[in-house]
């Protein structure tokens, strides 16, 4: 019988993200449709020079796994928002408080209202089945650090594709302008063929500032936040693992909290 | 009764910053007026694809909260600019001595005169209220670096913005070109409309230029500057409560003012 | 009779990167012949100012030796992947328990099911000859290092070239137009005259972006890595010379590897 | 009656700064006159959106008296060159073996010859007074730090400016050429409003190029000296009033001069 | 009698520089001729233009003594290519074995054999003067840091004028352009007077790429090459100054060199 509350939580959708997203590309096919025929911006050779050439070469740059990783990642990170870091506290506080009162056994009634938070479940769990407080930090640790590489590695190999789709497009374009150049006999065909020419310069530009790179921005962003609240979720885990006091605790993770997170939760 | 005279301040409009805005806004529109035909320059959807699109991407990189942040940080901190650092230390010297010679609760009767600097305030009225030295400067260190770092998370906003404010009129007059490309068939529009095209271009240049990216720098030094008077008060605040000798805290003072601004309150 | 199954390995193609050369270089050649004439995208001269200048360019800044060194690394490096550093690790573990079950000179059998990774095999060969752990540890170290500096440096020959690669285009595009210029005289010609010179920034901006550029970023990393897998043998290989206990050999090779590569050999 | 002959020296005209503004200006004007009507390269506005625009957001960036205080420094340090740092170091050691052999006293003979370097004037002025030499050295360090500051800061005021101009250029370009599109009725006009749309973008790079970025690097450069000249003087004058040894004085000068530039003034 | 032969050795052109330079000028001259007219490429003006400016903004950064300084350093260490390092260590261990075996004197047999290494034959005639080791070294090292410091000066200037050259080039281009449109009645001359235009483009994008930038990366690697050379010398002629052991000398010198070119004298 817990008479300590655990707050329950679900990461929510980062909204700034999808709004951003939903909102730039809303104003570029704004200014399409009011300027008459949107089929003239759509040319599938043009889309599949911008896209799969910028793809084959990040593939270069890295591997096959570590592209597809970026995507599952971006899913995951970048369109979640992380919980408030002074809340993940608190939260881990609760439960440190709790185990004091009743004993770490206790826990095993609180562990399914951690199941929103895998890493914290995990260590809790660990801490449940009696594993001693260091080997709970180590495992813990080594998952953080392993995410941490794995986000580094997708921050890197987004960066890249915000390089290279303007170089692909500049490419297209150029395709596009010898082409056109070569078939100056009916004046008639010029314009059409270089608006062709222009699209993938046009992809290109738009690939890599308003997805590649505010993705990137955006996923080194949540990367450290989340990396700090799973740094609250090991202290946490590695604390109560070792018995120690709760208000010991509070003061270790507002060490690492940021000045405006910090929390009190002691009187 | 004060036998020591503290001087009232007020931080005062930034000219610098307002005066290089408005005049270097009224050259252009000096050459947009003797140029002929100023509604040439205005329309709507490449404003809107410019100032939108710059910020839908910078919302992206951060979050809803932190680029509306940005606005209040440079109303506060860009226009208005921060008292000289020597009229702080001296400021902060005759406080300190008043307190030396009257008691600390004497202070009582100047605190109206800093309400104009509310971080000084904030740590005297604590100093009166009995709070411990060294409590008033955690207290006040954490405010001060919580401060930093919203400041610095604004610069980043903002240096963002410059950055992809010139990319959005690069995509915005692509779109324009491509759409009068498609329609070369009668001569006499392909002038306004390239005029057009190359309006999202001027916006994004200007806007770049003249706004975000002059505005960051501003940010940065006013903010460094804020933070060294901050940290004066800082120490003066500390001192009083730890009721060291005003002649320590002179030396105190110098050791962190630039040479140029040290001062010599005592003899 | 050696019970120990030391796994026989030999390094693969490095898909990734065919592919996405592949790939890349597939979607420019459709590109080219859905646009009607191919012939149009090769000539002679625009080939040779932007390779043969690159690569004079390229000799310049570094020696012939070291340019022609370059090509052997790319074949070597770039195309084929190292083996997985876990599965490497495993194999060190292994070849170290069977010296310690069955003495050093036992490895004698085994040295033949080395020879796919020569570095392991010459580190081996040094044991069962006898030669004490920190003279294998020794040599095998400079080794390593000579490798990583050659690495280093065919990774700043593709960087530059990267570089210098879009100036050449730049400068042959120049030639182009400077020469039709001056022979506005029939109005037939331009056409054909400017597509001939746009070639080579074309082939500039394709031998950067989808050749030198990724082999360059390809080249780091699989150096990095083949330096982490050479790093484990010369561990292992040291440590069986040393007659050290394997559990020991796996706990210094676990401080190296990356957290998702530790490995877990013993129970 | 000093039997040691104190050299009296003058910085001199920096020659290189003044030569190669007039040499680059003279071949621009050249080439403006050998091509026919310089008038045209004459135009009001755009040398008022140029210059005026990059003194504006310069502006904007620091404050007026940081900005205005450049100028000064421009005329003091850019255009005069710094003395021999060997030179100075043996002024230096005359004046501390006269000194040595006849008194700090007798300094007063030669302070007159010193008036050409008032840095080192100071120095001896306070020493020939009776200060200590440690007090010396602190309120001439003081000194120095402060003249290094303001350098730097004056520095980044130029490098700002070689950022801008060409931005305003671009920006001057663009108004021009949305005006001249606005009025494609009459051909013969197009010519003329775009060789004026141009002139900004000219200012704008001969701003940068030859005026802004030069005399930063020179500032640079020129203050790097000042600052070692003056440190040596500094500690000429501290080891004077330190009444020390001249030959420690010069093996301490020595520590500090470049390679090239160490002298052996004691046999 | 010396039994020891000491290998005389002269450090020979480098020829990937004169082959890089001569095959890529020799390619741009190549598309020139095949092109037609060559003499459309020649342009007094445009060269003053860009090579006159580049020389007058350097002349402004730097001073005139540096920017000459750098051709000399050009010719003397971009052309000539040094020693293999091993080969200047195997050297000086003979000339240290010579010493050992046959006293310091006898060195005076072998001085002008080591007459085309001017910085060895230096220090081997100190030492023969009876000049003690840590004199020498000290003297050496400060030979050695001054040669250091001209050749970062010299690669700054080169640096500076790879960034100059093209800007000049884009200032010759705008004023050809500005002259042209003035002029646009006779249609006839606008080929023509746009191909001049270009020229000063063309010749800033030639000489920053194929002639400054190279020689900046050249000058850097030949220099550091030199330098270690000369660290060979400077470390033998101590040794031998100090009667050391040539045993230690080889360890000493093995410490310094890279991996590849370690020497192994003595068996």
């Amino acid at each position: 019988m817990a008479d300590v509350d655990i707050r329950e939580t679900r990461s929510s959708m980062d909204i700034a993200t999808i709004l951003g997203l939903i909102s730039g590309f809303g104003l570029i096919a704004a200014a399409i449709f009011l300027g008459g025929d949107p089929a003239s911006f759509v040319n599938a050779p043009s889309v599949l020079i911008v896209i799969g050439g910028t793809f084959a070469i990040v593939t270069m740059c890295f591997s096959l796994s570590e592209v597809m990783h970026t995507f599952r990642v971006i899913m995951k990170t970048v369109f979640y928002s992380n919980r408030d870091p002074s809340e993940a506290a608190i939260q881990v506080l609760q439960v440190a408080e709790l185990a004091r009162r009743q004993g770490v056994l206790s826990l095993q009634n609180v562990l399914n209202s951690l199941e929103a938070e895998p890493f914290l479940h995990k260590g809790m769990a660990m801490v449940v089945d009696g594993t001693p407080g260091e080997e709970v930090e180590t495992i813990m640790r080594r998952d953080l650090q392993a995410t941490v590489q794995r986000h580094m590695k997708s921050t890197s190999v987004l960066r890249r594709a915000a390089e290279f789709a303007p170089a692909m497009g500049l490419i297209g374009t150029l395709i596009g302008l010898v082409q056109m150049l070569g078939n100056l006999d009916d004046p008639s065909t010029i314009g059409p063929s270089m608006a062709v020419a222009l699209l993938t310069t046009f992809y290109g530009a738009v690939l890599a500032n308003m997805v590649f790179s505010p993705l990137a921005a955006k996923l080194e962003r949540n990367s450290t936040e989340e990396a700090m609240i799973n740094t609250v979720y090991l202290m946490g885990a590695a604390s109560i693992g070792r018995q120690e006091n709760p208000r010991r605790l509070e003061m270790l993770l507002n060490s690492i909290l940021p000045p405006a997170k910090r929390v009190q939760y002691f009187d």
